[in-house]
């Protein structure tokens, strides 16, 4: 069996390219830009309460680090390093190849350099976990926080969201599509796309943003609380796929608004930025799609509340993933 | 139960004070000081693997941070914030409380700032993992590297080593000790002293450097691989505690030199800097101690020998610890 040092040497390291110095030392070494701040941001995944133990481990690699990716892009920041903690149940050569292939096919394509980690043992009936450190810069003061939202702004969204929800459902058989439809919510689950060109491109426009983990309606919460005003979603508005159009109305709206893992970005911007808004998603190559607007918070109200296109209030009980809480 | 964000905002969440932005959004922001570059490592630590399941949770949140504060202190770099990622069996509030104090008591003692964090579930029968990501500092060119290590040089290490692999043996039953020296043994164990004013003071007299979380025979031979050289140890000058002097010689030398957990500096400097080192112990006000030296690597010896204290070889099978290995 293949010792601890053995795996990482084998499928981990490659020499420093931009770090000044790399895997394999107690510390990596990093010089970020002059003028720039770093940006950090670290996640876990379990097994069996993030994704399913038998998930491919190409697939599991490319997300772990896409999960981290998207937390950059959310800040309007570029990705440049990651770090990687593994907890293994069992030193296992072919599936640790595999996720280094799925996790470095998706740092290469960011010029992300994995520039140190972690690889340990969890003990018999444990669940693998892996963690990743993710980091990026910004110029200094031009990071998109979650606290600029002002009253007047419009909400928007990148893609479509909810088809990752809808996937889920079809992993635990309690939704059937026909094959491509799996194959495409199944897909937007397993390998969501960071949005780092939007991300970049929002920069100057957008004045609060994040990326949609744990679903539209606790996420845009988040936004609300953090910059101390309201918003109102059209659902009629939401960019949804057309398998997720095919649902009921109340499975495509739980999966939109309460769905977790869309990874899109969901960010507001001043009315008066509408043209700079779309013309960020024509460079970044991705559809942004006005889903509502930023009012006064009210102490009546919650911090989001949902209309329909005829204005219409709706009372949808929804909230985001809590891994402590209902779901 | 309380939800995974209120764990978070109960024990976690302090305003930022020298990082731009803390726990909340995406992304913590920092700056790096000017002409510094970040030092930055990870490790993961796993119930069963790592510490025994009912290890108390205090003690825990503080080793948690300690073993990775040991790893900035390695290079020679100060540390400035952390990242703490949490996958716990249940939302117990007493326990991540007890945690969170151990955590903040070492975070304060040296300045560290937690400024993100990921708090998520492990399914029925997980084991408890944490990881923490550490970042530091040091004047760029000036961090202590493994490599640095010199035919001639001599090698050093701080305080007492094996007190730690001896405090395993007792919480294993495999050893009795009295009271006060299984205190202190345990005490090593659970709460290391990570070396940070020492790594400072050797910052332009080390020639090469690490911490010693696995055993001073395999971590010595990771500077020796990466130095291009070998060392030889003088076993009857390893500092020792009484406590492990009690022990048979076989045993002593086996935590000592295998035995993990020490936390200890283990360095090379050139023997011109022999008072420069023990200027910089009295500054830190730990003992350093000459072990050995660093001689031409040599392809039918190992990367680390070892000699009595009259220089005769002996034959030690002795190797790190490994967490897939045969231990």
């Amino acid at each position: 069996m293949a010792s601890e040092f053995e795996l990482i040497a084998r499928h981990f390291t490659r020499p420093a390219r931009r770090a000044v110095l790399g895997v394999g030392d107690d510390c990596a070494l990093l010089n970020v830009s002059p003028g720039h701040e770093l940006a950090i941001s670290t996640d876990m995944l379990v097994a069996g309460t993030h994704f399913f133990p038998d998930t491919d481990p190409q697939r599991l690699g490319y997300k772990a680090l896409a999960v981290n990716i998207s937390d950059i892009a959310a800040m309007g920041a570029k990705p440049t390093s990651a770090l990687l903690s593994l907890a293994l149940p069992a030193a296992d050569d072919a599936w640790v190849a595999a996720f280094a292939q799925g996790f470095y096919a998706l740092a290469d394509a960011h010029g992300v350099e994995l520039i140190g980690g972690d690889t340990t043992r969890v003990p018999q009936g444990g669940a693998l976990a892996i963690n990743v450190t993710i980091l990026g810069e910004a110029p200094a003061g031009q990071a998109i926080r979650r606290s600029g939202a002002k009253v007047g702004d419009e909400v928007w969204v990148s893609g479509s969201i909810g088809d990752a929800a809808l996937g889920l459902n079809v992993l635990k058989g309690e939704v059937q599509l026909d094959a491509p439809a799996r194959d495409y919510c199944v897909g937007r689950l397993e390998q969501p796309t960071p949005r780092v060109a939007l991300g970049l491109a929002l920069r100057g426009v957008a004045s609060a943003m994040l990326d949609l983990s744990d679903g539209l309606a606790g996420d845009l919460a988040h936004i609300a609380k953090a910059s101390g005003v309201a918003a109102v979603i059209n659902v009629d508005a939401l960019p949804l796929c057309a398998a997720v159009r095919a649902q009921t109305r109340e499975l495509a709206l739980r999966c939109a608004l309460a769905g977790g893992d869309d990874y899109e970005l969901c960010f507001t911007a001043p009315a008066a930025a509408r043209a700079q808004v779309e013309a960020a998603g024509r460079a970044a190559g991705i559809a942004v799609t006005r889903v509502g607007r930023v009012q006064a918070a009210d102490a009546k109200l919650p911090p989001v509340s949902y209309v329909d296109a005829a204005g219409a209030p709706l009372d949808l009980r929804l909230s985001g993933y809590d891994h402590f809480g209902a779901r």
